[in-house]
């Protein structure tokens, strides 16, 4: 099945009938008096189906959730849309009954400018915390927008730039697969970069089960798609591949108020409409959807705030998904594991001491540790049975040393895995939080 | 009763009858070939009691715990000690059934030296996790610290010295009151500085009620007092001072395998024996026992690695001290929110985000959240009822500018409170950590 899956170039203007397009309205009030915006990183998208697709989201399970999330969770659950609107520049969150106006007035200036219901209309937004949106900016980016949307790939690029906070660069991805003999495509935008350790859930309620810890950035995803799938399929599906990949990924273990994915799959495609019964064909989209969601997710945590590694902590042997989950984030948030990444130091020590502290269940005698190169197969072990094997300390930090590897820690107590996406705790992540309070813009969310 | 408790000079000896010295004996191998041992940081320590004392203890909850813990977790359930050896350099952690024999004989050292029972020796180890003592070189340091014992505040500075780690400055106390018309006194000496969010039980057990988050240093405590009191007693008021202090405070919120807190109380001032039933005279003692741990952890959370400010989290209005717990200790461990007071930046946007995610209850349009000086009463509000107030930014600036201010946040939901005493995040901190791999003796626990 994979290896019909194929990358191609774009992202979410590749599926037939999807438009796009991002514009710089300043967002952050930089001030645009005199001279052009050129050179200006775009702040405002919007995204078009040609017809109205069928939609689902995953959103923020903080409690402190922005009006952006409220007033598009009960639309992507009624199950049809047809555009998003998006900026950066400013959260929207915190920003009480004004903020509720302010996003319900952006969906609505999209509405009557496609003649849309205003309920076809989703928002997301991505900035400064606290600060209602200076709507007259917002009004003029929303008309530039719209007179520039076109099925181009660079009209997508320009969504990937226009959401894009602290990201050093955007992110996109496409793919396409063959269906009931037609060819469907999936394409993909996203951002984040700093208070990262998405937790979303369909309606932003938490789980009764919530994993130990709780759950725990802000990223905002957008995802195209021209396969005719049935909406609550596509609900099921998007929360499938969320759990497996942008819910998995942790930079700074900050969840933000904002965290956002919205699926948009409007037919364009012509295969027979994907349900739950029609299982072969479902699994194949799912696998599509797993692929471009955890590319994505990757990409979110190798462009992390001052990140100079990516590591995989991949827990097995646990009592349960819970204790392996624990396990995995207790270790993938620790400071004092993540500085030693930065270092290059393979150092089990804190790795069994965040361990011993996670609420998972552990026996330290029982505990394999090992690295490997990316998904490799060659473990190189720093510990077996809770005690130092005879591996050389050189060949432990040469592994360490790589831009990417992954860590394997073995609880050897029972089936159960988890793996989580983490990166290390650098110099440059404090210098770029720190923020400078001569300049207010530059602070928040 | 506070006005009748007096600082003193001095620390671990203040107290009558109570014996101390430390000395270098070049724990960490670090060579001592030529040349003489001057200007080398002491690592071993001893204090020795001249009667048996009654003894209570506190202990890491975590499930990697190290040997010396392991051996003096049930001798402090004993209820009676009177030595105590602790070293510094290694931790001890992660050494297997070898890490247990070397444990158990630097105790049977000091009871062969002393002639007591060896059950009356207590021990402590701080420093690199995974590597066996050098036992030749611990014997040789406790035999030269048995022949240094003194009662000069000098010998206790040695202790406080001998235990330091990442530490830049020792760290005492010692405090008088009267109690029967007679002078009782109090001493203590701590370290600690990373991997410090101590989360002790006495027996080293989790409690049934956990608060959310789990419990999360190395630190150690050496209490000693002149008092007479019994050792249930001794251990209920032990439990209650460390709930108040060492387990309310954070640098980096990771837990270590080998927190420890032990107090001696040999009963040479000569009071009537202190019981539960004696309510005054120990509402006296406990508040001594009180001021002297917390002193000692503020202590430690001002010396964190790499710490420039000192912030007191107060959380109000929660429905429940677990609620409230939980909410200052996301606010106190977010990374995000760290960087901000590294940086001076007054950004409530992220003390908002942390409450959003915490597992404690919330509601953002009733949250209070305000500055003031260190257990100031006038406070400055950044947030009313989850909306900014009219407060200016430069007057917020100026507070968050301050090297130590407090933090007020008001859940406005119920009648529980909690306290963290937490720390900025700073560039040093990750510097310091990251660790040097050319030089494996700098890494670990």
């Amino acid at each position: 099945m994979k290896q019909s899956l194929k990358q191609i170039p774009g992202s979410v203007t590749a599926p037939q009938g999807f438009l796009a397009s991002g514009v710089f309205c300043d967002i952050k009030r930089l001030g645009t008096g005199k001279g052009s915006n050129k050179g200006k990183k775009r702040d405002l998208a919007l995204i078009l189906s040609e017809v109205p697709a069928t939609v689902a989201g995953m959103f923020t399970t903080s409690q402190v959730c922005a009006a952006p999330v409220k007033i598009s969770t009960p639309r992507a659950h009624q199950g049809r849309a047809q555009a998003i609107v998006v900026n950066s520049g400013n959260a929207n969150a915190c920003t009480g009954a004004q903020g509720l106006r302010d996003a319900q007035q952006m969906t609505e200036l999209v509405a009557k400018t496609f003649r849309l219901p205003i309920e076809h209309v989703l928002v997301a937004s991505t900035g400064r915390i606290g600060v209602t949106l200076p709507m007259p900016n917002v009004k003029r980016g929303i008309q530039a927008a719209a007179g520039l949307l076109n099925t181009f790939p660079e009209n997508a690029h320009q969504v990937a730039e226009a959401i894009m906070t602290s990201d050093t660069r955007p992110k996109e991805i496409a793919v396409e697969f063959k269906l009931d003999g037609r060819i469907v495509r999936i394409g993909g935008v996203c951002k984040g970069a700093g208070m990262i350790q998405p937790g979303m859930s369909p309606s932003g309620a938490r789980p009764a089960t919530a994993p130990h810890g709780g759950l725990h950035a802000t990223m905002l995803g957008f995802i195209t798609t021209d396969a005719a799938i049935e909406s609550k399929t596509l609900q099921a599906a998007l929360a499938e591949a969320v759990a497996n990949s942008f819910n998995r990924i942790t930079v700074d273990g900050d969840m933000s108020t904002n965290d956002t994915v919205i699926v948009l799959a409007n037919g364009m495609a012509g295969n027979s409409t994907i349900t739950r019964a029609r299982r072969a064909e479902l699994a194949q989209f799912q696998a599509a959807l797993n692929h471009v969601c955890l590319e994505l997710a990757k990409m979110i945590v190798r462009d992390g705030e001052g990140v100079s590694r990516f590591v995989t902590v991949r827990v097995n042997g646990a009592k349960s998904f819970a204790d392996a989950d624990a396990a995995a984030r207790a270790v993938a948030n620790s400071s004092l594991v993540r500085t030693s990444w930065f270092g290059g130091d393979p150092n089990w020590g804190r790795i069994l001491g965040a361990l011993g502290y996670s609420p998972a269940k552990i026996v330290e005698g029982k505990i394999d540790v090992a690295y490997s190169a990316p998904a490799g197969k060659k473990l190189l072990y720093a510990l077996k049975q809770g005690q130092p094997t005879k591996t050389s300390f050189d060949a432990l930090c040469k592994m360490a040393a790589q831009k990417e590897f992954d860590l394997h820690i073995n609880l050897n107590l029972g089936k159960s895995n988890a793996v989580i996406y983490a990166a290390d705790l650098t110099e440059e992540y404090v210098d770029f939080n720190k923020g400078d309070v001569s300049d207010p813009a530059s602070l928040g969310g």
